[in-house]
């Protein structure tokens, strides 16, 4: 793909999220939403633009999204307050890992799929994504609620959980039979990674920044801070095994505590609103809305596979969410919150293929489930922001607004 | 390469730009001149990491970083001021294209070299590189100046001229023989497009940017602003025939006619910090460092051609610079900074080895050629600076420095 073509896509990308994010936002819906219908319209077989699945320039700047996603999520993060709500946090991400792998584990039996494959599909269902649920909650202006800090925490430890299932289950692939040790060995890295990176950045992180406040080159505290974003998500990912955005995440999370936080937010904001549409709009033009033909009994068999997914996908989720053992909260909005799944469905999906545990219509009824909970979650969390709980006043809000 | 291979390498550029730059400023140097250096350093043969060429999404990168610095450059543009100061910019496009033709033609007749080849080094010698330019001009905080805005203007005019002499020169080389009237088309072409863009985009952008500011979606202003940009970009190398830098520079002057201006300029500067330094440091990686090798004749017969090249280039450029007609300026600044090549010289270079018009060791002194008048520039500009003209006050340094 030649720079020109690269631009003209970039330009239509950008385009397309912009009107979608405010047709979306006209309807009173989050603005991911529009991005996501978007990204399905120029994407998909009704759309007049083919996005290129080898447009890598593309495929990287959307990864960069996810990673400034996360980073700025980390950022407005508060640790005292992730701390004070961390054992709700970990007992929702548990909760929403077991209830829908039991669901999604009882239905596949029952639709008589094959044991290893019924493990695999319901193992499927257990990862929550990050990026939607932050979006969505930075759209709708209650990042600062209680409820979105809990649903954030958990969605990220799911990650880790999600990993940790990941490896299991393909190693049963691979080799036939479960290790438990491999299991805990890539829980244990994953988790040592994640806290020493976090206390060490904490304690370090002061340190770096007195030093670079005294560079006098243009833009040098804030291009660290991107720096230190890109190098946790690359070190995650090699000595964690987790994934880029955990890592963007974590340093986010670090650099909150410094006293530079503001400055950090005001200058990433601008980056991070060019990179993040790309990243929803390419998610929506990957949906294979083709693929999936009615009248035809494989057809009927992956739809039917795809909405019992669906079901228990969110129902286990919202449930598991909703068991929540704190007070004076919006459970339906914690367990509403668990629901999307995102990118580590996908990668589930793409795993479960490559390793023949699943047949292509079951691969298919994956990619539809993840979709589906997807753009279920933005109306679902808005509704669900006035049940129980404090609402948000307007002062709070008009402040929060970019 | 890998999503974690990619951010490691970005990590790298952007640290040894920053680091680079830094130390540029200590030595009381333009930070450019640290990137580039740093970039010869991370991307050469002594270096310790070796960037691969095919890393795609790196170069795009750096092409965007491209265009962004050429953006900026139109949106801190003046247009009553470009249209006071176009003839003398024009002025110092032609006599800065004339003489180093003239004098590196001589100088390769003289090392007898043929007739064609000559011509085309001698027309290698004639764009004037706007990135370096205004990155200096930025860096010494003198975009303000009067020089500075001859400059930029002579800079983009020599863009159009070296196009059409390129496209001249090439035909010359696949037909054998030379059409006027296909170099007149491109020429026209690119007048055109460039300025009936500037003109429909002065009376449509107050329209479109009045229709966008009453959007409600984060960010549609400024994301409007980067679209029309790309947008632009391509378009020029679409239709114009032109370098997309131009097609920026001149989305940039439309910009700066609108009453967002200062908000465009305060929401890109973030992103611009991000790009433009990767720009730069590939710019040093590319340097063709091992190369040269001095005690062989080839090697030899490289360096003296690669010499005289710099020497009538330089000579040729300063010269033609100080002829501008216009009083109270800095002559000598003026002609300094139509001194660097960069990214048109080695396309010419590029053209001419594919077309077998030059041979190898010519390329490689044409890419020298254009390393070497890119290093000179930033300390001698500043040099320049005080050199007859108005000297920029302390208040004012101060007011522009970001």
């Amino acid at each position: 793909m030649s720079f020109e073509q690269f631009l003209i896509e970039l330009v239509l990308i950008l385009a397309a999220a912009k009107i979608g994010g405010e047709v979306a936002e006209r309807l009173k819906q989050p603005a991911v939403l529009g991005e996501l219908v978007a990204g399905i319209l120029i994407g998909g077989p009704i759309g007049w633009l083919a996005i290129d699945p080898n447009a890598v320039a593309l495929q990287v700047m959307a990864e960069i999204g996810a990673v400034l996603l996360l980073f700025e999520a980390g950022l407005e993060s508060d640790v005292d307050d992730l701390r004070r709500l961390g054992p709700a946090a970990l007992w929702v991400a548990f909760a929403g890992v077991a209830l829908p792998f039991i669901l999604g584990y009882a239905v596949a039996l029952l639709l008589n799929l094959p044991s290893h494959g019924a493990i695999f599909l319901g193992a499927a269902l257990t990862a929550t994504s990050v990026g939607i649920t932050t979006r969505t909650f930075q759209d709708l202006r209650v990042t600062e609620r209680p409820e979105a800090r809990i649903v954030l925490g958990a969605a990220v430890a799911d990650d880790v959980i999600g990993l940790v299932l990941l490896a299991v289950v393909s190693g049963i692939a691979t080799s036939g039979s479960f290790s438990l040790l491999s299991g805990l060995k890539i829980a244990g890295f994953a988790l040592a990674f994640l806290i020493g990176s976090v206390l060490i950045g904490i304690f370090g992180a002061p340190f770096v920044m007195r030093l670079v406040a005294r560079m006098r080159t243009r833009a040098a505290l804030s291009t660290m801070a991107l720096i230190f974003c890109f190098l946790m998500a690359a070190l995650a990912h090699r000595f964690g095994g987790l994934a880029p955005i955990v890592g963007a995440f974590a340093a986010g999370l670090v650099l909150s505590t410094t006293e530079h936080k503001l400055h950090f937010e005001a200058r990433l904001k601008p980056v991070a609103d060019i990179f993040i549409p790309i990243f929803f709009v390419l998610m929506g033009a990957a949906m294979p809305i083709g693929a999936i033909n009615p009248t035809t009994r494989a057809g009927q068999a992956t739809l039917l596979l795809a909405l019992a997914l669906v079901v228990v996908g969110v129902v286990g989720k919202v449930v598991g969410g909703m068991t929540v053992p704190v007070r004076g909260l919006s459970r339906l909005m914690v367990g509403v919150g668990m629901v999307p799944r995102g990118e580590v469905g996908l990668i589930f999906a793409n795993v479960g293929l490559t390793h023949h545990l699943i047949a292509r219509g079951q691969f298919t009824a994956i990619v539809l489930m993840v979709m589906a909970t997807t753009f279920v979650t933005p109306p679902l969390l808005k509704r669900s922001l006035g049940v129980g709980g404090a609402t948000v006043s307007p002062a709070l809000r008009a402040a929060s607004d970019g």
